[in-house]
């Protein structure tokens, strides 16, 4: 199935232009903790399965449990916990933890894009 | 060559964690401006030459060239002039808009760095 590309049916208005802000926790070369990590620490949140969230993500189950296998070693205690037989249930749950990791995560984010507004909002007036 | 694993050869503390931001702007799957471009535009207005601000990021002149192509066609007025001949000689000078939006891009970096440090402060403190 192939999604028609925006803009190109007609539409006068090019695509708006989006800042992305992308934090990352990074050790050398690992990244403990990023955007895709915390949209699936969320994800575990709201579904209490790893499979439903790697769904909601179009990501593998393997590759959302390696995701949480990283940060669940990246820091002093687990973030998630998978429960008994979860390879093939997926029954996953987020510690205490791992809502703090997650909302001080989101805080970042969201500090981050409020900083940025005032010179994007002047950077983006001199985009053709 | 092959180099050491870090903290593998004696040293007690591990490489500390780094929060990383980076800010991309685009629009649909184009980047119109990102760190690699900013970079670029400061080794460009420290040097004055694509070759030069290329080797010094380790990138193909082709590959300077074409961010250049890309960040210049993405704004009203270009941000870079290459000058006549530039293929082989590579001179290259910042137009006041480029400085312009480079100043803007590294406010809002700096703006999201600080931005992110109080939570950021929190959350190093939980990794192991």
């Amino acid at each position: 199935m192939t999604r028609a590309k925006r803009g190109t049916t007609g539409g006068e208005a090019p695509e708006p232009a989006r800042l992305k802000p992308r934090l990352r926790v990074v050790r050398g070369e690992e990244v403990l903790l990023g955007p895709g990590m915390a949209e699936l620490l969320d994800a575990l949140q709201r579904t209490g399965s790893l499979r439903l969230a790697a769904d909601e993500m179009g990501m593998s189950y393997m590759h959302a449990w390696q995701l949480v296998r990283t940060m669940n070693g990246a820091f002093r205690e687990p973030l998630v916990t998978l429960e008994r037989g979860g390879a093939a249930r997926g029954g996953a749950r987020l510690t205490e933890r791992g809502a703090e990791v997650l909302a001080l995560y989101q805080e970042m984010e969201t500090g981050a894009r409020r900083a940025a507004q005032g010179p994007w909002r002047r950077l983006r007036r001199l985009l053709s």
